[in-house]
Order: C-alpha cells, then sequence, then structure tokens
C-alpha cells in the first residue's frame, strides 16, 4: 500500500435493492448473496488500482425496520428516522464489507475494509420540510394514519389507493460530517463503506448543536457531495440498467454512451429522466461534474468491468 | 493535532445500560440524555490529551430487536444475531459520536469523531458453541420456546420461573478485523467508536471465507484483546459502582483503590468477583495486563475525572 496515496478515488453508489431483488424475501442469505455478487463486481476496481469509497442506499431495508416499529409500538420503544438510518448503515455496512472481505482474501490482496456511520448535515430551513414528498414505511389503513398523525404530528398521503403512508422531507444534503476520515482512510488505501441510506440527517439545533432530524436523504445527492468533498476523481452510479437512454420505453429510445456536462444540462431540461428512477442518478452525476468531479458513470454492476473499458455504460464528462 | 500520534491511547468501555438506566423505557430520549453525560465524563480523558477509543455494550438494545423479530416473524425477515449486533453498532455509534461531538464543539476542540462497524473474530471450535450459557432475547412460553428449538435449532432454557428463553454461545474474542483502522483513526487523534456489543461475531468458513455466528461476545473481554492489539497504555472500564470490592455485600466488604496483577490474580482466585457483575470486567483487565498492557482502572463515569487524578477508582498495575 506504499504508493496508495497517489492513486485516484472512485466513489461508487448502489441502491438498497441491489441487496434485495425483486421477488426476494430479503433474508439474511439474499442480502449475502447479493452483496457477494455486486463486490465481485467492484473487484475490477481494485484490481484497477483505485482507492474506493462505497455508499448505498437502504429503502428495503429501513421499510422493514419502520414496519417492525409500527407493529411492535406497544413492546418496544420506537425509534425515529434517523436512528434506523444508523442501524441500517450498520447491517448493511457488515454485509458489505464482509463480502468485500472475502473477494480481497481469495485474490490475496491486503487491503483493509471499513464502515463508517455517518452523519450528513442538512438546512434546518430547507424547502423540502415545508412540504415532506417522500412515502415511507407501510401501507396503513386511514384510521390508521390519521390516528399518526393526530398523536405524532405525521404528515400523511393517500398513496392511489394503495393505501396510506407517512410522508417525510428529503432535504438537500450539505456537508458529509465524517469526510476527513473517509478520505484519509480512503487515501491510504483502505475500501470504505460510508453515507449508507444517504447518511444519517442531523441540523444544527438552536443551541449549534447537532440533533437527528426525521427526514432521508436521497444517496446520490449525497454521493456526489461527498465525492466532491473527498476530491474522488469519478463517481460511478450502480443500477439495474446497462446505460441512460433518451425517449426512454418510446420507440426512439436511444442509449447515451458519453456526454458532456453541457449536453447532460439540455437532455435535463428536455425532461428525459424520470423523476423517481434516472433523474436524481442524473442530477447527482451533474451536480458532482459541476462541483470540481471529473467524470460519472452510470451503469449495472454486471457491465462495470467493460465501462472502465470505455465499452459499455453512460459517461460523463466535466472537467478534463 | 500535529503531536497527536504521539500521545498514549485510552480505550474506554462501558455497558449498554449505560445508554438505559434502570426504570427508563429506553426511547431515544433516554438513550440521548444518557450518552451526552456519560460522553460529558470523557471529556476529561480529551483535556488530558489523550488519544480515545470507545467500546460499549448492547443488551437492552439488541434485546429490543430480538424482541421485534419475534414480534413480527410473519410479516418481516427475521435477522441473525450477527446483523443485530451490527444494527446496534450503527445505532449505538450514533447516539455516542452525536453526542461526542457535541461536547467538543461546545469547547471548540477539533477532533473528529467515527464510529467503525467492528467484525471479531472467534473459532469454530470455542468450547463456548458446545456449550451455550448465554440467555438472550424476550422470555417466552415453554410451547413458544420449544417450537423454535424444534424449527430454527434454537438451545433454551428453562429461567426460574420467570419464563424461558433461548441460549447462545459466548466465545472468546481472538482477534478484532479492524484493529489496524482502529488504531491508525486513534492515532491521528480521531475519537474512534469500535467494538460496539462486543463485536459482530464472524468465523472463518469451510472455505476460509469469514462467515458471520450466531453468538454474543463479552464487550470487556473484546475491549481488552482490541486495546492490546491497538497498544493502548490504558483501560478504563466505566460501570455504576465508583470502585471494585471484595467481600462484596459482607460486613466486612473493602474497597480496592490500587492492585497490582499479582494480588487481582489471588483476589480473583478467591472467588470475590461475581461471575455475571465485576467478573468479566476484572478478568477482562487482568487479559489487557498479561497480554502487555500497562495500566487498567474500573470505575463511574460520574468519578472518572477523580480517578484520572488516582483520587478515586480502582487501579490496576501491569508492567511499568
Amino acid at each position: 500500500m506504499t504508493d496508495s496515496t497517489n492513486r485516484p478515488i472512485v466513489l461508487v453508489a448502489m441502491g438498497g435493492h441491489a441487496f434485495m431483488q425483486r421477488g426476494e424475501a430479503g433474508d439474511i442469505r439474499d442480502h449475502e448473496r447479493n452483496a457477494a455478487a455486486i463486490c465481485g463486481s467492484l473487484m475490477t476496481l481494485v484490481e484497477r488500482n483505485y482507492n474506493l469509497v462505497v455508499t448505498h442506499g437502504n429503502g428495503p431495508q429501513v421499510g422493514n425496520l419502520l414496519l417492525q416499529n409500527e407493529l411492535t409500538r406497544d413492546s418496544v420503544p420506537s425509534m425515529p428516522l434517523d436512528v434506523l438510518v444508523a442501524n441500517t448503515e450498520g447491517f448493511l455496512g457488515y454485509v458489505l464489507q464482509q463480502a468485500l472481505l472475502n473477494h480481497l482474501r481469495r485474490r490475496d490482496i491486503k487491503r483493509y475494509v471499513v464502515t463508517m456511520i455517518t452523519q450528513v448535515l442538512v438546512e434546518r430551513d430547507d424547502p423540502a420540510f415545508q412540504n415532506p414528498s417522500k412515502p415511507i414505511g407501510p401501507f396503513l389503513t386511514k384510521e390508521q394514519a390519521e390516528e399518526r398523525r393526530d398523536r405524532l404530528g405525521w404528515k400523511i398521503l393517500d398513496d392511489a389507493g394503495r393505501g396510506w403512508r407517512r410522508l417525510v422531507a428529503s432535504p438537500r444534503p450539505v456537508r458529509v460530517v465524517q469526510r476527513s476520515m473517509i478520505r484519509d482512510a480512503a487515501c491510504a488505501g483502505h475500501i470504505v463503506v460510508a453515507c449508507g441510506g444517504g447518511g444519517i440527517p442531523i441540523v444544527r439545533g438552536e443551541n449549534r448543536d447537532y440533533e437527528g432530524i426525521e427526514a432521508v436523504i436521497d444517496k446520490d445527492l449525497t454521493s456526489s457531495v461527498l465525492a466532491a468533498e473527498i476530491g474522488a476523481e469519478l463517481l460511478i452510479i450502480l443500477t439495474d440498467v446497462p446505460q441512460v437512454y433518451v425517449h426512454y420505453g418510446k420507440p426512439e429510445q436511444r442509449a447515451l454512451d458519453a456526454v458532456t456536462l453541457k449536453e447532460i444540462e439540455v437532455l435535463q431540461g428536455e425532461g428525459h429522466f424520470a423523476k423517481g428512477s434516472m433523474g436524481p442518478k442524473v442530477e447527482a452525476i451533474v451536480n458532482f461534474l459541476k462541483t470540481g468531479g471529473k467524470r460519472g458513470l452510470i451503469t449495472s454492476p454486471a457491465r462495470l468491468g467493460d465501462a472502465m473499458d470505455g465499452r459499455a455504460g453512460t459517461h460523463f464528462i466535466g472537467k478534463i
């Protein structure tokens, strides 16, 4: 690891669904098997001698914790959302670091792996708090939802006939509290898992103390902020499609191989990238390139190696 | 932080009950208030310019997660004990690092705080696995307990008329997987929270891969192993009494102010330290002193400052 500080840092973001595929129960075996597969794909970055930071979502996992909270409210103290995010950072960080260590050991590569529990500062006056828009947790009956609204102050939403859900704010990430330690560990050649679930949202309280706040931060946006803070050269967002498309799902659909920052902003303006799916990923890459990042990549785990050879994925070009 | 690498490392261990006092519901406000108090006590170590590693138990917290698992078994995939320990490392690490950061910021001290998710290797052929002895999780009826024994292979115990409980093994910690990163971060002057709940127990599988295993590791023993691995000068175990006693609870009860390794081993042999309470703490200190540690201290958070001045606590002397 003597020359590890000279290696460029790559930050790779993956979704919480990477651990829990459609149709799976989401038990620990599912998580371990999926983590082993995706971490196997990441080995191409290790073998190319990059320093590596891994971030991940936690949607299905925090959903299960919220459901457990609801079902056991009378027996066990319910925990707020910031604490549940911290729980999933421990859980998924463990699963990822075990899978990464096993891949490294099989290849006889001596690199350490660590998960850092990460707080992410958001602004208390972020407009998102005036207009909570992110549905989380289990579907409830109207009566259950209204009871929680009245007792706990929840914002609730009638979700298109499927039931009622709790709405929370999704504020913009301002700063990753542990950024320096993440960067130092990555520069030392260690593989760092951080910012799970977009990070634990905290604000500055009235006395300037840090306080947890019930919100979820978009994990792709947090990843772009962290990538800029630690001077990553490349931000990779892994998803279940190998490329980004324009005119997605229409006859004139076309895959994007490589685009400049200028080009992608035009395509964004034309509304090519759906809000709940590719939109936040493209936005995160654009945010990274506009805050000093050199390159972005969106692809699937299976095509990561090919994409690193310039033969797959959608490549985003910032400043050279 | 320029001279931080020359500062000695102190490792401080606290119990999971430090966050959740007797009679409290154990909600997040209880956890935050207790963490703020105990972390305030730890500031005396920061002000004395020590590098600091903090470990903690998770008994009540993992107990609540086990209860949630039981109550929601039909709705949410149950997670094994190693994963639940990882959850509590995220949860309690977050609570601790938030409290520590706030104390540091109020004092205008620029030090970083990070929680590292920690795997701890145990031996698959540790005799503890032949004789699981640690009761965990909720009390069950005989029928519930036998159903889980038959379906899930649990060891179960009729706990003195209070109900039936699951028994798991408590193997000895062999090695802390993340020891190097914990040491490096501590030597850089960062405050590191690690080995929560005694660490996530893992074994080497048949193919030499790391695998999680359902067990709990004594957090004091893990702390003593980590303290030796990272070259800590002092291992402090915080508990709810200010000193260690001989003839505890008897008329001839006497507090120990300072003892050598040789003295304490004699007192251990005489059976002064109860198995479920002071015994493991004294054993952990002895283990540390026998593996190269210089000094040990057992005291309460409230007396920590006085103890550091030699005016309280029980001090253990190893090699000078």
